[in-house]
Order: C-alpha cells, then structure tokens, then sequence
C-alpha cells in the first residue's frame, strides 16, 4: 500500500512537499479552508479550518503520518489528530516553538546561545524588563506571530506604553535587539531511527520582517558551521525530532546566537530544492514516513529570492541564466509570498552576477 | 492567466512532465483511458482512449498547446487536436517518426549515417532486400511498436517466413543488424524561437528490448559528443521542432549510426531530474509554453536503473548514498516499467560502486 502524507496546511509548503512526495510513491491529502490551495495540484484536499476538530481527525484517519506546514496550530487541535495517529513532528516540538519563552529556556537548557530576554505579563513587568535588559528591544506576544507581525520595536523608556498596547496587553517576551552581522540559518533532518543530517548554513537577508533572498553554502569558518550543527543537533535530539527542523541565527563578532526555530521545512531552506542533492521537502517526506534520509551536499553556490505581493513574468525570471521558478498558484496581494526564484552558478562571482541581474526583475513586480 | 497544457497520455512521462510544469505555474490536463492514469497525482484528466476525436478536441480546448507521451499516436487523431490548439512537437515530426522507413529516409537527407536497410512491401520484397542487406537483420513494422513489440530477428534466410508472418505481413523495414561497440543516446531540446540546447551524450543497455540503464555523461571524444549534436540539431532544425527529442545511436568505432528518434521526453533522459540542472521534463514545458530554456549542465556523474515489473522496497533503494527513487504509481505487471532510480555520485568510481550494490535490489524485485 501507498503510505499517506497527511498535512496540515495546504500553501506553498504543502505544495512542495506534495510534489517532493509523488515520485516516492507517497501520497499526501492536506487541510486547508481554501478551495483553491496551492497544495491542491498535487494532494487530496479535505476542505476545513486548520482547528476544525472533525476535519483533523478525518485527516488523520486517511494519513499514516500528519505533519504541519506551520506551528501555530492549537495544541488541542494537534491532540485531536494525534488520537487518530502519528504525528511527526512530535506534538510536544510543536508546543516547544509556540511559546517564546519556553523556547528561549529550551535553548538555554541546551547550551545554545540566544539573545538577553525577559518574561512580560503585565505593563509593569514591561518597565523592569527594559531597565534590566537595556534598550533597544523587541516585544513580541509569547504564542505566535508570523512574519514580523505581532512585534513591537522599543527604542527608548516613551516606547513602553505602545509597545504594550500594541502587544494586546497578552503574555510577552522583550528580546534585547542585538547588533548582528548577519543572520543564519541551518536547517537540519532527523528520521525516526535518530539519524541526523544538516544543510549547509544559509545566510538570510530580512527586510519588514520577511525573508527576502537567501544565500548558501554560507562563508564562513568551520567552528561557526560546526557550532549551528550543535545548536540543532541538540534541539533534534532533545525534542525526539522527526523532521526538518530550520534554526534562524544571528551572527556577532564570531558568535552564534539562536533566535527562533521553526518545526518544518522553512523558507530558508527552498534552495535545496536545485541547490542540493536532495531537497528539504524530499527529506521531510523521508523522514517523516520511515525512509533512510538522502544527501544534503550542495554542490555549487546558490541564492533564493522570494516573489513578494506578484510574480514579475515568467520570461523574465528564465531569461536569467541558472534561474529556476517556483510559483504558489496564489492570487497576487501585497506583502503575500507567491513563490521563489533560485539561482545556480558554477562560482560565486558569476551568482554575483546573476543575482544582480535577478534583483530588480524580482523588486520592480514585488508590493 | 495560468498557461495551461495538454498531454496526450497520462503515464509516467506525462505524470513527470506534470510535477515538472507545477513550479513553473503550468496547469496539466492529460487524456489518458485509465482512471487511475499514474499523471492524475499533479494534472487535472480527462479519461478517454488516445484517437477519440471528441475527447481530443475537448483537451485541446482547453489547453495553450498540446504535446504527446508518446508518438504512436494517429495522424487523424493529431489533426483533431491540432484544430483547435497548437501542437508541440508539431506533427510533421509526430509524422516523420512514425513511419520507420520515412525516418530513415529523413536521416540519410540529412546527412545522419544510420543503419542499412530496405523497405519490404511483400514476402518477396523481404527475399530480395535480405539478399541485399546480408544477415543477420532485423524485421521491424514500419508503424511502430514500443519497447521492442513487433521486431523479428532474422539470423539466416530459413528465418525469413516466420519474421514475414511475425509482423502480420504488414509494411515493414528490414535493418542490417550492426555490431555496434554501445547504444548511446542524445536530448536535445529546441524552443519556439529556435534556440538550441543539448543534454550529454549518455550509454544505455537494452534487454529484450527495454531500456534497463543508462549513465551519463558518456566518455567520449569530443567528435562523437559533436556528431551526436550535429544530428540532433539537424533533425530539430529541419522538423521545424519544439520540445524535447531524443535520438537513439549506434556508436561503431568511432561513428555513430542513428538508430531512431523520439519525438518527446524520454526513458534514457530520467538522469536529468537530479543529474541535470534543468530537468528534460522541465525543458519540454518551457520549450512548448515559450519560456526560454534551461542549463542541461551535468555537474557529476549519474545513471539510472529502470525498475522493471515490481519495486524493491522503498527502504533498500534509499538505503543506498546518492540513491533517488520515481515510483509512476502504477500497479506491479510483468514487463512493466513501474519506476526508476537515479544514483549520482562524486566520481565515476564511487558511481559503479553504488551501481553495484543497486544493481542487485533492483534485479531481485523485477519481473
């Protein structure tokens, strides 16, 4: 028998594990409440909201395996699906990402460093939090946000007031704002028997909260690579992963600092798709349905852009030498991801040149 | 709006050449007689046989350009289609390869060396065109079979009546039987503007007449890499073509002697999914929706093994490095082609040891 896939979400991330799944003779059906999901082209769909009791045990019912195209799923709605089978990966990484907090003393627990940070429960704790951690800071609500938003800069004491307000007044984290280099990210595959493989570091550039380009193998010293193994290693292993987990990071002065993880396969990690012998998605799939895991080597340098608000014209984008396309099948609307492009160069000085060929293609559609 | 194609045949080619238009944005539809039609999993279908003229013409209806899985199919059916959409590969080169005896007069105007032969019209004919040829040759119908089906081996002239009545007594061809040093094969892809790009040559063994391996890039001269292109371009150039074409070849001390061609995707181009920076089943989409094409480039050495009758487990396939699985979602039947691996490796030497311990699974699972 064909082992099933059941997904929760049917977006862009869906699509691309489904489409990774069929050529592994593994059949996917996700959830989604839109009729018109990009995942559709190539799943079943059940039609329902990601919290809709009835249509995640449905989903269950019909999937060997349900894994989640994002972590803010309710912890009562994956306990729902978890009656009816197994889920990868594990429930408790699920609730381990969606609390901040909890994520920030899970990496302090593991060694892995992470920027200063505080608890925020009530305005007042707010003032106390700023005065021991100093400014500038970050306050974000504890459960999550997604791409920038539910997040408050606070540059000085005369921030506090709105930050609060803009927070909700709920449950919060104020993060030190650090002066990085860079930010990083490694995204890394664990299978049901422990088995541990990890993509090459990605270097990642953020503008308004949402990723923008990524670049990888990233340049960088082997102690910086073989620390980011570390910090997601342990995560793996202490979660009982099974899975793409991504780790963002924030690099300063030679030192890696953890910002957040994401239990799934992330935007930072779409390169692999023709940038390394086997893509993110095709390892998730892997893993997640018992399979050994496949080679995350990259053989050449390559760079990712996402297609922001709308897509430029096909022909512009394939007109560029070693350019791919990957498009959502996503109406247009500003700010929304409709796809990516990737680019491939046999060296870095000619993706230079690709990607500066590439960059005002992508920008001059974008919203 | 999303350009849509349809493929008549929705089977393993048209099922790779559907995951392969989904990231471009490309909708499928296929038409294929079986409900459970392996391209169903990424393509919308309409279920009818291959020459009925009313289901053509609806698939065509609804699609920017129609293509083919494969070439036997009637010229009538062709015209059908071709009334209400654009055809691509156009159907003078459907035409031209149906036809064995029209093919090879093709090739000889063009400059193409291939094998001897004769038309054979009667019982008669076979005895004059095999005293002329000299045996041992081969009695092929001139429409065509697949994988070998209507092809009878005549070792010496007591043969002659069975090979007669083994194709029915129909129009056939006789081809001298060369003694060739390896079959290789080249892809070649030609756009609607009539750019030009070529995959490596790659070896292929045969048996019984199915395709059981390939590895690619071929070690040769630059000469044969240069005649196999020459040929290729000729035929595309001269067929006015658009899409994917292969080319099969003898290779005879250092010449090269063209066996036959196909008008479409094909068995001995799988290795470009993983092997190739530009899939053939991606090139053939840009090719016929008019995007510019993509980088054959092959960074590393790779073959493929057909999976024959029934798959090996899924597990011991990927258990070996390097080691990619496409299953077609077909049922297991004696003969079939139900799947293939692609295996790549960093050299040529870790590629045959990998070969070796493919080889093995492969051959235990297969009917």
């Amino acid at each position: 028998m064909e082992p099933r896939v059941g997904i929760v979400g049917g977006g862009q991330l869906g699509r691309m594990l489904a489409l990774a799944a069929a050529p592994l003779g593994v059949g996917v059906t996700v959830l989604d409440p839109s009729p018109d999901a990009g995942a559709g082209v190539a799943a079943r769909q059940i039609i329902g909201a990601f919290d809709d009791v009835e249509a995640l045990r449905l989903l269950a019912s019909g999937s060997d395996v349900v894994t989640f195209e994002f972590e803010n799923v309710a912890a009562s709605a994956i306990e729902s699906a978890a009656l009816d089978c197994r889920l990868a990966p594990p429930a408790t990484a699920m609730a381990a990402s969606q609390d901040r907090v909890g994520e920030k003393q899970l990496f302090t627990r593991l060694a892995i460093e992470t920027t200063p940070y505080a608890a925020v429960e009530s305005a007042d704790s707010l003032r106390s939090a700023a005065a021991a951690l100093a400014l500038p800071a970050i306050l974000k609500t504890r459960r999550l946000g997604y791409d920038g938003k539910g997040q408050m800069s606070i540059d000085s004491k005369s921030d506090l007031d709105a930050a609060w307000q803009g927070v909700g007044g709920s449950p919060s984290i104020l993060e030190a704002r650090v002066e990085f280099d860079r930010e990083l990210s490694i995204v890394a595959v664990r299978s049901a028997d422990g088995e541990t493989v990890f993509y090459p570091l990605t270097e990642n550039r953020h503008e308004h909260g949402i990723l923008r380009e990524t670049r990888a193998p990233a340049t960088t010293e082997a102690a910086v690579e073989e620390t980011a193994r570390r910090y997601a290693g342990a995560l793996l292993d202490e979660l009982g992963y099974v899975g793409v987990l991504a780790l963002e990071l924030f690099e300063t002065g030679g030192r890696l600092l953890a910002n957040e993880f994401a239990p799934r396969v992330h935007n930072s990690g779409h390169w692999t798709i023709e940038g390394a012998e086997t893509s993110q998605f095709e390892n998730h799939i892997r893993a997640i349905t018992g399979l050994p895991l496949g080679s995350t080597f990259a053989p050449r340098p390559v760079a990712m852009l996402n297609l922001i608000g709308e897509a430029p014209a096909r022909e512009q984008i394939l007109g560029v030498e070693g350019a791919h396309l990957h498009l959502y099948g996503k109406e247009p609307r500003p700010g929304r991801k409709v796809g990516h492009v990737t680019v491939v160069a046999e060296d870095s000085a000619t993706l230079d040149k690709r990607l500066a060929r590439l960059r005002p293609i992508v920008e001059n559609a974008s919203q």
